[in-house]
């Protein structure tokens, strides 16, 4: 009977202890180490009371880029795969471009073209494929695309290829009073048609390539807001920082990056008193998921540039570099 | 004994039925009338679990201009007052601008030339005088004029000018799930300086009037975010919407404003489906504050233009018209 009981009791300990475990490791796809440590001990120290780094709750601003950062960004950025396959569909509405560079060759090739086109030519083709329809349109024409479009890789929605490390991340911070933004140099309007659901940011948190709007009345007099190609913030580089301002209107305490294109906002992140955590990813794990870089010898890509000067000045100003390979202990919420 | 018992038992009942008025009136500044009871009757269907015009918390957004909705707007707008204050520092850090128009104007006499300048000259004064700056500064600098300065009527600081009936709407509305935005024809960063103080209303949910940073960095390295004098959003009738879109992404439930530069954002509220609220104060109190329209026949004004025709619309369209004079009870705090 009390072998019984001390068995019983055993177990209830033993559960209790693991559960324990689990509900204190708030990053549990983390391997312990210098990046983990960073996170958690920049969260204690700017949200226990008392604590001489506290942050009061209304001013925990943490901001993340998106591409390579949140999610995979190889081969190419999501988005261009989006504006090729809606390629066909402008042509047919606008037959004068069929004939017209680049559309002509994407019409041709497809999603193949988009290797050997230059940076203004996807510049031009995304302007035309993301404007001249009605704003609430848009967010509906991405979702559907969404829903059915499978990357080449995984073959996964592509709103399944988000980092569960970072996931866990984002999760933590809120859960300590941080709002989470995504500052992003893709667009806008198209992070925002899936965010809210993918990671729990909303509309009013995303801040990203944004091109302007056109007011004007429906045939029956109601309001109709038309997404124009007129570019009103390039959310890259130095751009992330103005629209860092622009639409939130306070300096972050945490940013994360992957690339060139977020130095400037983690400098200006770090640029602030009290603690401040400024964090890149860097992808090394070529067989979970890519390694390209250039930084530590990896191979160059058309994506995501991380220079070995950007891993310098991160090693000399005090960021943390996470190294996919050794940092995580899994990638994705599906493996 | 029973007496006595009874006279404290009538005294309790009293005074927590006294007590429960109070509780349950949000809107104590307000007379009872049907602009007191459409806020009342918006917030009871939009957030009563079971309604059929249940909205879900995440998408409770409610915009507000700021100037003669939420507070004093005559003689004119108090950002300008504050531009007029500035224009003998600028001029003394660019000595070249004394002998410019509107400059030269400013400097010999004061905050008595605002009357005479076009729209043209206010612009390029507001232009000059808010830009130049890093960021940071610029809201330290507003903050100290906002302590000493003083307006003509009351001799009061500016942020004690707001509408406590409006401030009772903000509050409320809050209460029961809505973000509260301002989006204001007046500078965004103007009023973030002071906004999160005067309503509550944190910096990222302030819209309005933008002009444009430069990311450099200072003498020690640290990076610098300076104001230029470049146009981003002009947040006034369409550009509301714009706004809006750009800031928020996601269409207002409720809207508040006083002008036709608020036109197009009540227009894009109501053009929603479900409940959705519109309301225009109209400044018809000459005692207590001031009647100017012309709506109703009251008299033209410099700033906040609500014309018959805007009226009308309201009537036509099932915007709620706030009586200044019939609907508040009381119109200050400090009364």
């Amino acid at each position: 009977m009390r072998a019984r009981r001390n068995l019983a009791l055993g177990i209830l300990v033993l559960a209790t202890s693991a559960l324990a475990a689990r509900v204190q490791d708030p990053l549990p796809s983390w391997n312990d180490g210098a990046a983990k440590k960073a996170i958690v001990d920049f969260v204690k120290a700017t949200t226990t009371a008392g604590s001489p780094l506290f942050v009061p709750p209304q001013e925990r601003v943490a901001t993340f880029d998106q591409d390579g950062t949140l999610w995979v960004e190889q081969p190419i950025y999501s988005q261009f795969v989006y504006c090729f396959d809606r390629v066909p569909d402008v042509v047919k509405a606008r037959p004068e471009l069929a004939n017209v560079e680049p559309f002509k060759t994407v019409m041709a090739q497809g999603r193949a073209a988009i290797a050997q086109l230059s940076h203004e030519d996807l510049v031009k083709i995304a302007m035309t494929t993301l404007s001249g329809m009605p704003v609430d349109d848009f967010r509906a024409e991405v979702l559907r695309w969404l829903a059915s479009a499978r990357d080449g890789r995984w073959k996964r929605p592509y709103t399944d290829l988000t980092y569960l490390p970072m996931q866990e991340v984002l999760q933590y911070l809120r859960a300590n009073g941080y709002k989470t933004y995504i500052v992003t140099g893709g667009g806008q309007d198209f992070v925002r048609a899936y965010a809210e659901k993918t990671y729990g940011i909303p509309p009013e948190q995303i801040v990203g390539t944004a091109i302007g709007t056109a007011y004007s009345y429906g045939k029956d007099g109601t309001p109709v807001l038309t997404k124009e190609p007129k570019l009103i913030l390039d959310d890259n580089y130095a751009g992330k920082v103005e629209g860092i301002d622009l639409m939130i209107g306070r300096r972050p305490y945490a940013a994360f990056g992957n690339s060139t294109g977020d130095q400037q906002m983690l400098e200006y992140t770090k640029g602030g008193s009290g603690a401040r955590l400024a964090m890149l990813v860097l992808h090394d794990d070529a067989t979970r998921e890519y390694a390209y870089g250039p930084a530590q010898g990896l191979p160059d890509s058309k994506v995501g540039t991380f220079t070995q000067q950007l891993y310098d000045e991160a090693k000399k100003a005090g960021w943390v570099v996470i190294s996919m390979k050794s940092d995580w202990k899994r990638i994705f919420a599906f493996e």
